[in-house]
């Protein structure tokens, strides 16, 4: 894909969802949303936030369905995509995924984590096709930051 | 040790253990089981599946005794070994192990993660003789993906 | 800042909270509690311990305050600042810090994870400025190692 192309696709993937990041990503009073250094970008834990609000709160298989959670990490998986674009400058800069890290904050008896980050895997995919491919690790935890239901963090290579 | 000793090694643990991991490593629809870059592999969380069925399902402390969850842990290490060994050809490729990362779905009150951690640091260990050193960090979460009893991820780094 | 200013940065950080770490930090049977390969070093999950015992422990929310698990993300993060100083000789080798990951173990509705980290996100930065900004994700499990109330691990990049 192109980098125009790229652009596209990641404007269409949120303007699809009703969703916009503009003016949004802010890195805390002593971290960063993400730190390149020699060839690879780490991006911090993305709770689904938009315009300010967690769009998605409470735990998974409870108070939030398995559909609302793999919504809840496309729109984490977005926002991480909407940092490296900003940070990039574009999308087509990222080789290789290395890792996403996916956190569910779960109720006992839940157990599909792994559909959960489904919905991301397929977003990654498609947005580095044809090198989409990654490696994943998901868990169910207790508690996430404001209730979040999901946080996801990433690590990427970059083409040198 | 040389390669081949090292595939005699990881074909010895898996025996002993009355397990095989043949034609069973699959990636998923849109990830990968491991991602090579630039001199780091990243392999995916691996739980104790072994033939298509998870070996040790439950809460560690509860359901689950150290011992077993000990063993959930070799298991997975072993899966990973397998996937490095069908990737790299050669378990000798690896320079270092990076960091292993073990989330053990934990009873309340169950304090032993470390000790279940143990046995997979053992085996990464011996595998990588003399330099199977490795940094870890070992967690109890909630739920795990298809409850199993554990779940560890791995970053390689390979000789140039 | 120069290499002994941060040495003397980081023995009044200590100094201000009363805890030392002399002679404490030692490896598992299996493992390190740091490895550096080709430009990083990865640091293992580290727990408030001082001399031999963990200084907050129990579950953040219910038995353990906000300022609690603040001091304890403060001493987690001073041990891995220590390993660094003790393995480089020197912290000003530290050229970014890739990653910091806080795992709080937490009561049912504790939410500010987040809360927890910026205590260590205000050492790293002031450890490593002006280049302390790092990237972060704050979770809340359900049981740590030996009830700790906090675990942190972190990769660092150095300098070439």
């Amino acid at each position: 894909m192109e980098a125009s192309t790229r652009k596209l696709w990641l404007a269409r993937q949120t303007a699809e969802r009703g969703i916009t990041f503009e003016d949004e990503i802010r890195p805390g009073a002593h971290y960063e949303v993400a730190v390149e250094h020699e060839g690879q970008i780490w991006v911090s834990g993305q709770i689904p936030r938009v315009q300010g609000r967690i769009v998605v709160t409470g735990r998974v298989g409870e108070d939030v369905s398995l559909d609302q959670a793999r919504h809840a990490a496309e729109v984490s998986t977005l926002r991480a995509l909407a940092i490296l674009q900003a940070r990039l400058g574009c999308l087509s800069r990222v080789a290789r995924v290395l890792r996403m890290t996916v956190y569910v904050q779960s109720s006992a008896g839940f157990t599909q984590q792994s559909e959960v980050a489904d919905a991301a895997s397929a977003l990654l995919y498609g947005a580095f096709a044809p090198s989409g491919g990654h490696t994943r690790t998901s868990v169910g935890v207790y508690q996430l930051p404001k209730n979040a239901a999901v946080e996801l963090d990433f690590v990427f290579a970059l083409a040198r």
